[in-house]
């Protein structure tokens, strides 16, 4: 157990385990924001909001291999441990759980948890295994901190139903809070992966968000034609010569089946890539 | 909640969930033995050593539809719920749980649970879906339960070992207690489904276990080829007109890997049909 200021930070699940049962025999309440490290303003506001509510809050950093596919970026996604215990430690989380890749894929690890339909459309397509991936480490992590609540955050916004549903469908005793975008000053929604943008790139960036903006604007003036709504979101991506759009769509926000006609309270969600850089957005009517 | 003598017997999750949590609170050890019912002295037996080590016990009766098939025997798996209750009693069971299917699998149910390659094989590939709708259900009801330990018998050999590893896999603090089988007299497993065998096929039925032993006798003369260990197995499957054979097979008894040389410890496995009957048998060389 390694202590940096008043964050300790625990490698092994058997620690984490031991730690969280004694906080759960002290009556302590327990909140868990699980994230893979680069830490910025979205994480930030989760684990605040952790703080708010816990008596113990336990943050975990770990970028899962398994919710890459091939070809994805997981060799070079952004460490910065560092940085990441400075961020914590100013937020007053109590421990930081930093595994190993093989303290949690030991040799001989087969075991999958699938979310069904939910991990179907969406992201879903375009990243065969990735929500498999989540939603086998997230119940995994839930396994050894044994949380009252984690935090999550709207960005992921797929991810956040499929995590609730897993929730459910396995009793887990276990409160999802979720958590609303954290954005740049001009719109553009925090990730990790915005570093990897260029400079010019980064500026047409700004139409990813903008596109959700005018689907909202027409929706809010009248129509609710999701062909019409959504001809228009395009219309702003293109002229950014944003062409790389994986989807573009307006879904239930609960069960994410495809609209029609639009309704209030609706997701707008989208991908597109920029350059190399594959950015998600979403917005709700 | 129905109490039948010392017996306290739960229809809802939340219900037992709330036990549970009691039991955990007061510090009292909680053993549990998940059923379909219809207990016979194997059943027994598991319960029995859940008393034996236990503070409290839970049974469960719960006749999962999602581990049958289409064309398997659900609608006609017998159900014996007064009989199962009396016998539970006898045994000093404290609790059982009894859910309906919608407490279960409620509408819009979607998360499946699989093991991968200990799935593929001996029964994996005549039962499609059999073991995920085990592991599913089982990671379930120990979400449920909440046990400190669990009671399985060695008869469903690989559900054993699939359990097992989903429980290590998924980092659950739950002690797996394996038992042997109970068989009857002539050497026949016990089974639920031993029931629907008429007077004829009930004798033929004897060869199932005849075989192993077979299998045993000669490895333990000093013959470690598998092809004709099994030949010999085969053999007396035949004699008693038992012609319908899912596998016989001889496998690591951890990873249930193939073997050409059977080593000592090792299982020996099998499933026919006498009739329509499915049954299932295995020895330790």
């Amino acid at each position: 157990m390694d202590s940096a200021g008043t964050l300790s930070v625990l490698n092994s699940p058997s620690e984490m385990k031991k730690v969280s049962d004694a906080c759960r025999k002290a009556g302590r309440k327990l909140g868990f924001v699980p994230t893979m490290g680069a830490l910025h303003q979205g994480h930030i506001s989760l684990v605040e909001e952790s703080v708010r509510r816990a008596d113990v809050t336990v943050a975990s950093v770990f970028v899962n291999p398994t919710q890459f596919g091939p070809g994805e970026d997981f060799d070079r996604y952004e460490r910065d441990y560092k940085g990441d215990v400075e961020k914590l430690v100013r937020c007053g989380v109590n421990y930081l759980f930093y595994p190993d890749i093989s303290d949690i894929y030991p040799d001989g690890f087969q075991t999958t948890v699938s979310v069904g339909t939910l991990g179907d459309c969406l992201c879903g397509p375009f990243r065969p295994g990735h929500f498999d991936g989540v939603a086998t480490v997230v119940l995994k992590l839930f396994n050894i901190v044994r949380p009252d609540f984690a935090v999550f955050g709207r960005k992921d916004y797929q991810q956040l139903r499929i995590i609730q549903k897993m929730v459910r469908d396995l009793d887990m005793d276990i409160e999802i809070v979720e958590m609303p975008i954290v954005r740049e000053p001009d719109g553009l929604a925090m990730s990790s992966r915005n570093a990897y943008l260029g400079e010019e790139q980064r500026i047409r960036a700004t139409a990813v968000n903008k596109a959700l903006h005018e689907v909202r604007g027409k929706f809010k003036s009248g129509c609710d034609d999701c062909k019409i709504l959504l001809a228009e979101a395009n219309r702003v991506l293109r002229m950014a010569q944003i062409n790389d759009i994986n989807y573009i769509e307006i879904r239930d926000p609960e069960t994410l089946e495809l609209r029609h006609r639009a309704m209030e309270g609706d997701l707008v969600a989208l991908a597109v890539r920029v350059g190399e850089t594959r950015l998600i957005d979403n917005i709700v009517l």
